[in-house]
């Protein structure tokens, strides 16, 4: 049996939902369905590239902000996973943007909490009946049950954020992340009892257009390790703030 | 010399505001000026008859929401403190609400974030030049230079949101308040070289309209707890996230 069952990400239009979607439909122990989300698919010629050669791979609409994009969504997954559920939803479509105390707007702010921080959540909510679906099939904690990944980052931790690790000015993407952190801590809380795994992850700095072209990790060597972290997790780490190594990470 | 300078907080409406006012007033270090801000000052009775009976109290309309507000409370303040500057900005506005996963809406989500997160951080960048007038005319760190006041919550304490700890229900208010938590962390980065402490601090589960009468804590205890805190901070406590008491708790 492979470790994953069905697979849903957001953002793979380009970055490291691409490559989640690209690497793990060339796995030996590859899903049985990788949706790949994206509020345009049709915009992205790798994505539709991927959906037309990889089997099991189903480009869907899904913008993350819009109820009514994640309604249509969520039945058209639902058609695909049929009574066997979604296993393992991976919040990963965010905004980034740098900004310093002087630079920073409101509306840079409120931008990057409801993207970053409230879409997750609700679409975490919409996905709910079908993770629980897959919850009801099997036992333990894993992907390979039901998990909700939520991608965060290093500049989410309120604990670093202090030193010289407070350089890199991101008032409004750090807050938006330590508050998704947060909404991922009130996930593990309401959704460990019936066997969803609920974790914030942190890619790692990583080339792709948000991270730059001066990032310490290529999007395949951060991907590679995503993939070996996400099949170890368990109950440890349930609740847990790790990176794309499975090391954890200070709130 | 008092202890305090002079001292601006938001929110003096009713609850902990209006009693953080009445409690300095009253206090044999009373500060120069008390600049108890409401949205609307002319809505609370108590407010009026503090600053019509105690000497020092400035009653200043202050919507924390409205950038038209805060820029007409600036210039009023500036009239107040003329060149002393401003010793402490306590920013204490807030809105409470519990919520559930399943009542949770994004609407509500989005008013936390807009009141308990982002208004701070607009409020104290406004009131900056007053601070750093403030901090520029003394030395070391604490209330009686300059300091930025956050009044969090220990429901935004991402570590401790999680057992038993998680049974009260609040995305929106908690996700919030460890937003704002960050708010402060980004601060304290920023506003410590010149002088400016900035602190995150729960006030204690207190019998207000927010808190609700089962709380633990009268207004009076838990003012008397805060004032005394605020006057023992030093650059120790710079950038960190306390309770009424002065404890730490984790982020
Ligand atoms: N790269 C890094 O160094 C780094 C570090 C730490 C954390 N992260 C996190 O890793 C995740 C992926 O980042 P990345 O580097 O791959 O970023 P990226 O290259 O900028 O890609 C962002 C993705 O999010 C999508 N997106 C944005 N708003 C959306 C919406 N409303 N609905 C649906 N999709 C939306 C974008 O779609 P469009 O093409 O339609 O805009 C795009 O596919 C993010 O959560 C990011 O915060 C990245
Ligand atoms: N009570 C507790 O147990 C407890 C526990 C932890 C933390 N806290 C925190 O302590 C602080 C004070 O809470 P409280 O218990 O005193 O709450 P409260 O009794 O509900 O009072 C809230 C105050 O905030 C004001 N406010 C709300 N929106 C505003 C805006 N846009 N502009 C200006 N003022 C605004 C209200 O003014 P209006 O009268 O105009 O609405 C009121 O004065 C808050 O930050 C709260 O989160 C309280």
């Amino acid at each position: 049996m492979s470790a994953w069952g069905s697979v849903l990400i957001t953002g793979c239009s380009r970055g490291i939902g691409l490559q989640l979607v690209k690497q793990l439909s060339e796995s030996s122990s590859r899903p049985a369905n990788i949706i790949a989300t994206a509020r345009n698919p049709a915009g992205s010629a790798a994505l539709q590239e991927l959906s037309r050669t990889c089997p099991g791979v189903h480009a869907v609409t899904l913008d993350v902000c819009s109820e009514q994009s994640i309604f249509s969504a969520v039945e058209e997954v639902q058609f695909i996973v049929g009574n066997q559920g979604l296993n393992c939803l991976i919040n990963n479509a965010a905004v980034g943007s740098s900004s310093s105390i002087n630079s920073v707007t409101r509306e840079a702010m409120m931008r990057a909490f409801q993207v970053n921080s409230v879409a997750p959540l609700f679409v975490t909510k919409a996905f709910l009946p079908l993770l629980q679906t897959a919850a009801a099939r099997s036992t333990g904690m894993g992907v390979h049950r039901a998990a909700v990944v939520n991608i965060s980052s290093i500049l989410g931790s309120i604990s670093l954020n202090c030193g010289d690790s407070a350089t890199f000015k991101s008032y409004a993407y750090g807050t938006s992340k330590a508050a998704l952190n947060m909404v991922s801590r009130c996930l593990a809380a309401d959704l460990g009892p019936v066997g969803i795994l609920c974790v914030s992850l942190h890619p790692g700095w990583v080339k792709t257009d948000m991270g730059g072209p001066h990032a310490d990790l290529t999007v395949e060597e951060s991907v590679s390790e995503i993939l070996s972290t996400l099949v170890s997790f368990t109950e440890q780490d349930h609740g847990g703030f790790k990176d794309y190594r499975g090391q954890t990470l200070p709130w």
